[in-house]
């Protein structure tokens, strides 16, 4: 199972736009807003359900929703020219600080709190 | 330029969080709650700005934020068995769908109202 | 205890905004935005707790947050000149509506599966 | 104009839930959670919209999804026994510390900023 994202289907994503001349509607500013609307229909799935809702029950919907989070955020780095897999990759190690693993270790407190 | 995410950068993700021994914590509803609410603090980059922002202005806060988005997706789709790759090319075969290059072109109207 | 706003309060926010000349910032949209933004951190009190969290061991803090979301409720309603009392009153009784009390009874489900 | 929430009101929203039995799945989390959800909706009202756009293009749309974010509003209060109206007084008075009119008038930065 792929865990990345190719850079075809990211390719995709930005070719979907271009041929719908969406890119003079994106500005930042708005592709963020979308990227919190799209989080927020994901959430949407688990509103009323016990912390223990495993995904099997509402897979296709998180599938679904998951994917349109996924695709602002490819959005998002195209208008910004931001390499999205070394953003990652400098975030993880700044949470590697933040975050030590002997103090941070079966504890689900923020850092500031740590 | 890289606008997709390596499996090397997915995994590396996904082994921060089980050094940390963190997966205890990781219900599918309090991961999507941590997504929106990271969604949330990208958005705020933008509050009060114009919509003519430019991401030059506000690049270095947008990159480490987006990260983080983009950290929680990987979490949502490795505890729920969802591979990011294919469920991205599937939606955007359904925008395809929804969207179509005829009608959508230059308009940024919802599919509903197309 | 007041479960309501009065007046007297409502046109305190208004002046806090009016006495820091704010009003020229405050586009519907970027207001809509901020109420988004204090929502989610009135969410993030409740991140990585369980669903058994209980009011009291958070109070201030869930205090805080909802008075800042009550605080853009109030600055959003001033501006698109709404009246709240009334648009409130007015949504309950659609909601009676599409949540009828026979079919809607101990039951959370959206209007739309019931 | 009222500006404010009736008490009237805000007990007819409490009705509203009892006579349902909804109580019983009112966690302050999953309250949170919809509030979030609510603010959301409210902000797709300007999505891909000019932060020029005037209320009246959207008056009856923004002026039901602020009555639902309200109603969480009040039901939040109401599980924490929480008085809306002291909260906001409180925080309002807050405000005025970490804003002070001098420093203020006519910045839209925080007060971190500031």
């Amino acid at each position: 199972m792929s865990k990345g994202l190719t850079e075809d289907t990211a390719n995709e994503i930005v070719r979907f736009r271009d041929e719908r001349n969406w890119k003079q509607f994106h500005t930042p500013k708005d592709l963020a807003l979308s990227l919190c609307l799209e989080a927020a229909e994901l959430l949407e799935v688990f509103q009323w359900s016990g912390t223990d809702l495993r995904c099997e029950e509402k897979k296709d919907r998180i599938k679904e929703e998951l994917a349109d989070v996924v695709h602002y955020c490819v959005l998002i780095a195209d208008v910004c020219d931001i390499d999205l897999d070394s953003a990652s990759r400098e975030k993880l190690q700044r949470n590697r600080e933040k975050y030590p693993v002997d103090k941070a270790y079966g504890v689900s407190k923020k850092y500031s709190e740590l």
